[in-house]
């Protein structure tokens, strides 16, 4: 007997054909002499049209309000997959957060786990029942619901299988795992067996969107073995867990493309200090996240720089606006943005005893002539910044040139 | 200053436009000077897509899931109405059931009050705060969400009055009040000022919608002083609170018709114990309510009976077919039924010391030739089964007869 923690994102419970498809795998899974709690998301786009009415009815949006509103859509999610289990002749039981006690912060709208108690959950379990978990809900000291940001069902799974010491905590979409490039920009992508907590970060955060950048940090810190799977089939997914041996010896996991970033770039502006801390200061307040950054004084006459950076294209207004400000007030050269770019990287743990992965990668790119126009790296992932049309040449080539 | 409970039905609530304009109503009353407890039910027909939805997805209906299911209704409503409150520039906060403390017993889907503990109802009134309560639903001591039943908002606000000791709970709904006959049935009805509980309670249970029974009886146990009015106008409602002495003056208070019976007439039983226990039992198996019941065996041959009643004619498939079997079991004559009838009664307290009551209304019913089929009273009420095209001509003859 295996105890499993399984997550349906809002896609696999999109109807009620869906939803008892869901419930006919759970009762499959417990049927085999298994323990299952299941979390689920809101049903489609529930989420979305919750948010539409509130910004109907107010221009204040209490984010204590909004959090409320929002959760109402996994609690029907839950009550009504328990109801299909039931349907299907096994006990089940939906539950909220505050009835499992998943205790969090007060920071409405984006809040963190602080604890869970188990004790509901595991009561349900030794009954006998399948617990469904409405996912991406908190609740404050004081009993009022929080959510827990973007991807949050994800980090509800994963929170429940590091506090229950599940076995595995499976999170089912609707693609088959995590892929060594995304599918439709290359056909000789292929899904990974295995890949270790480390580069799935990595290659959540550079767009590979199978799972949220905070529930891959939460598994890591608790080493909860997750593996990503389709719920529309039957296949094996992609196993995440802690680094072994045989990982080692590749140098690079996969190729990533995110062609969501605008580059700004601001000109001339004083080589003194504080400079960098004025424009990114600015940026910072208004919670907007900045990805690459480069500095570059070489071309220029001496006491000045040029900075370039990139943020999301959905913030870029904004911030256009904010980096404006601090031009004006630094008396820089003025500001140039493009927005036909894309960020193409390779990940891999294996690189760090590689260091011959950056030569290869700029070699490969600059032999079929694509123009690299900045460049970042860590110690497990080098990402270049290339013309959008180049994108899919981009990563085919490098998909090729690792042998992935 | 005083402390008000206000309760709003579904249809006063039912898009973003009306939402906003209670929130106007409730502000309005606010910067008076006025504490408010507003109690919301669920937006336009949400409950009943959430019923739907769960019988697509299960022909298991576990009253559990059922009632986390169909509580996310109330939260929805109130977390938009906090927020419309707060758009207008008044601080707003909007509580569930289990934020309240209001508990229930584990009678899911019709669950009743135990307890309210006010704690954080208070705190939050006291910071100047309207108060959104989430209506029609409560909390088991195991944390269990629960609802409690048919027009459960209502009691919700009643039961919150009561517990808070509010100077008023105010009912409001797309009605000016409580009339004297439905204004549908004769243009000669109108709204009453005042009625007292038990007056209210009977024209509640004999079809005035206006209000449900159960909050009635909640609000006469407690005092509480109710007004019911409508949620578009600004105009006085009627006044529902204990009996004084110019209400024992009049004789009757209202006609009421009720055209959702049908009867039933089990023909040529034995007269021996046990005959009505048999027929009535089966039917309180099921859970349906019969209303009148009338025995006769005048016309009959020694030794067996006519039994009459009538049930609603969505309870009547199924009560047909239990009272076949009974009648059956009972070697009975064979069973009549008549759907095509009507409900005429008037309602007041005053009828206890005037003993003429009934005299006139059979009298004035037989002048204009209206055949009377049943006959039932009580201390405050007296009913009639009339055939139903003789509805409306009824009511307005009563309503002239009383001199309402």
């Amino acid at each position: 007997m295996a105890f499993y923690v399984q997550k349906y994102g809002g896609s696999s419970v999109a109807n009620v054909k869906k939803i008892k498809n869901v419930a006919r795998r759970i009762v499959d899974v417990a049927r085999q002499g298994n323990q299952v709690l299941v979390v689920v998301s809101a049903l489609g786009d529930t989420t979305d049209e919750l948010i539409e009415l509130a910004r109907e009815v107010s221009s204040v949006h209490s984010r204590r309000e909004m959090d409320l509103l929002m959760s109402t859509g996994e609690m029907v999610s839950s009550a009504l997959l328990a109801m299909a289990v039931e349907d299907l002749g096994v006990d089940a039981v939906s539950l909220t957060a505050p009835q499992m006690g998943i205790k969090t912060d007060v920071a409405h709208t984006r809040a963190r786990i602080l604890h869970i108690d188990g004790e509901r959950i595991w009561n349900e379990l030794d009954r006998g029942r399948i617990v469904v978990a409405a996912g991406f809900q908190g609740m404050t000291e004081d009993m009022d619901i929080t959510t827990l940001g973007r991807g949050g069902s994800d980090i509800t799974a994963v929170a429940l299988a590091a506090a229950l010491e599940a076995d595995e905590c499976e999170i089912y979409t609707d693609v088959d795992g995590v892929f060594t490039a995304d599918p439709r920009r290359t056909e000789d992508a292929h899904k990974l067996e295995k890949i270790n907590y480390e580069e799935m970060l990595e290659m959540a955060s550079l767009g590979a969107e199978v799972l949220q950048v905070r529930a891959v940090e939460f598994a890591w810190k608790y080493e909860v073995k997750l593996q990503v799977r389709s719920s529309f089939t039957d296949e094996t997914g992609t196993i995440i867990q802690g680094s072994d041996e045989s990982m080692e010896e590749v140098e690079v996991r996969g190729v990533t493309a995110d062609v969501n970033q605008t580059r700004i770039t601001v000109a001339d502006v004083p080589d003194q200090p504080g400079v960098a801390a004025k424009i990114f200061g600015k940026l910072a307040d208004l919670n907007i996240n900045v990805d690459m950054i480069v500095q570059s004084s070489a071309t220029h006459s001496e006491g000045a720089n040029d900075i370039s950076f990139t943020v999301s294209k959905t913030d870029f207004e904004e911030a256009f606006q904010a980096v404006e400000e601090a031009d004006e007030e630094l008396g820089g050269g003025g500001i140039t943005t493009d927005d036909n770019i894309a960020k193409v990287s390779v990940v891999g743990t294996g690189m760090r005893n590689h260091p011959g992965v950056a030569r290869k990668l700029f070699g490969a790119l600059g032999a079929d002539e694509i123009n690299i126009e900045m460049i970042s790296t860590s110690e497990i992932k080098i990402s270049v910044i290339v013309e959008e049309d180049d994108t899919d040449k981009a990563v085919q080539l490098l998909h090729k040139t690792f042998e992935l």
